[in-house]
């Protein structure tokens, strides 16, 4: 069974001094997502949470909307040379009825446009691929900003890993009202958020509407399309927001807030969320 | 054509006082990879360096070694519903008699791999692919940290983009003597290293013997696995590396060092390119 961190002997150099001594790596390992029993993605991914991940990637592709939509999810057999099972291959079964979608291995939903490729195709995909719009919940979201700065340093705390490797992206789940809902760990960013949207699914709280998804990193068009896809209305990022993210909050109507440090941040779209002074 | 940045409104907010204004961003489009017309993969990426990016691609799948191999490159007709090229789609097409390879959609060489999917099925996977062990060049390599130490701010240098909008990843190579060689930017970090060894095909320069890559954030495996299949014998990343990162280079005896900010650096592997006092 996959570790969250390795250690490896490393050798250290601090102003022209050498010295030897074990360190703690995040672990990095593949996992092959099979639906149905048909391979359809290979993630690289730090070991955990898995089944999360699995479903959680699903939420993005438009395949699964409901934890009714899943009949279960198990390890493969997928077994080294000497025996062992690697347990990095997850099988997702979808319950009778629910279809299985003909999706090829790329990762992207926009592999479904049929238009020219090209941003606009992108954005098109997602909004025909989203099973519900972004939606504040019971009522109108209205976010001050000294919460939102707030937010960071919560999703800092969550981290448990972090710390000692150095290596891990982080995603974090908040309410209204700035409590830590959930926070994940991945090498990679993406799995991050698969793997808080995938728990959300299996614990029937999807859409996860009136809550602000926390990334520790960039906002990439995947990012954002993984916080559509889930009906979360705020994104927020430590780090910069790339064109077609922009774009694609800006269709979606979601909230993206970028470069998050202290009480400074950029609000890139959706900016009636924001209780501006 | 796409264009390397996008500006966007934005609302900044410092201490409480927000203003509206214009921003740059890094552009993020998707590119279709095709072989001899067939759909290979989609990456989402900053336009420019497009048939680099594509060759460079190539050449970490196994599939290119040489220029000799390529036939050429061309963007594809692929329109926007308006009727114009939307400049994302590349066909890569091989000199005759150079094999097609049955490769999937994925990005991983270790699909290819029969072993029950883990760590050391993808470490294998490479050490099958490459076509080249990573190599010294004409005499050994010697780097000293102090030398090291001076490349990520020459990198810093050389990122024209990178200032204005924090949003791009930074790949560049150096000789032994610490000479920048050749610097691409991304805001995918797969990409702007594929753009690089893309490039160094185009020129004839690979394997890369006796260079020094530098990445401006973490090792992964994919960014290993990169530098291993185009002969690159130092990676150097300025963040954390991961475990599988490590284990690549300790397998292929490729030298990673992480963490390398200022004076200080530690060495996962390869340790022996490196002059330690």
């Amino acid at each position: 069974m996959g570790r969250v961190t390795e250690r490896r002997r490393v050798i250290r150099i601090r102003d022209g001094v050498a010295t030897a001594r074990p360190d703690t790596l995040v672990a990095e390992e593949p996992l092959e997502i099979r639906l149905n029993g048909k391979p359809l993605a290979i993630t690289m991914r730090t070991p955990g949470d898995d089944f999360a991940l699995a479903a959680g990637f699903l939420v993005s592709e438009g395949v699964l909307g409901s934890a009714e939509e899943l009949a279960n999810i198990v390890y493969c057999a997928g077994a080294t040379e000497d025996g062992r099972n690697t347990y990095n291959v997850v099988d997702v079964r979808l319950a009778p009825g629910v279809p299985v979608p003909d999706i090829t291995l790329e990762r992207n939903v926009y592999t479904t446009s049929s238009c020219g490729l090209c941003g606009k195709a992108s954005l098109d995909a997602v909004r025909t691929t989203a099973r519900w719009p972004v939606t504040d919940g019971p009522s109108p979201l209205r976010l001050a900003p000294e919460l939102l700065a707030e937010l960071p340093g919560r999703l800092r705390e969550a981290q448990r890993v972090f710390d000692r490797t150095g290596g891990l992206h982080a995603a974090a789940l908040f309410s209204p009202e700035g409590e830590l809902l959930d926070a994940r760990e991945d090498v990679g960013r993406h799995n991050a958020v698969d793997k808080l949207v995938g728990r959300a699914l299996q614990q029937g709280l999807l859409p996860l509407s009136g809550t602000v998804l926390v990334v520790s990193g960039r906002a990439s068009f995947e990012l954002a399309q993984k916080a559509v896809m889930a009906g979360i209305p705020v994104l927020a990022a430590v780090s910069a927001p790339s064109s077609l993210a922009v774009d694609l909050a800006t269709e979606t109507g979601m909230t993206l807030v970028g470069f998050l440090r202290g009480a400074s941040m950029n609000v890139y779209a959706g900016e009636e969320r924001i209780a501006l002074g």
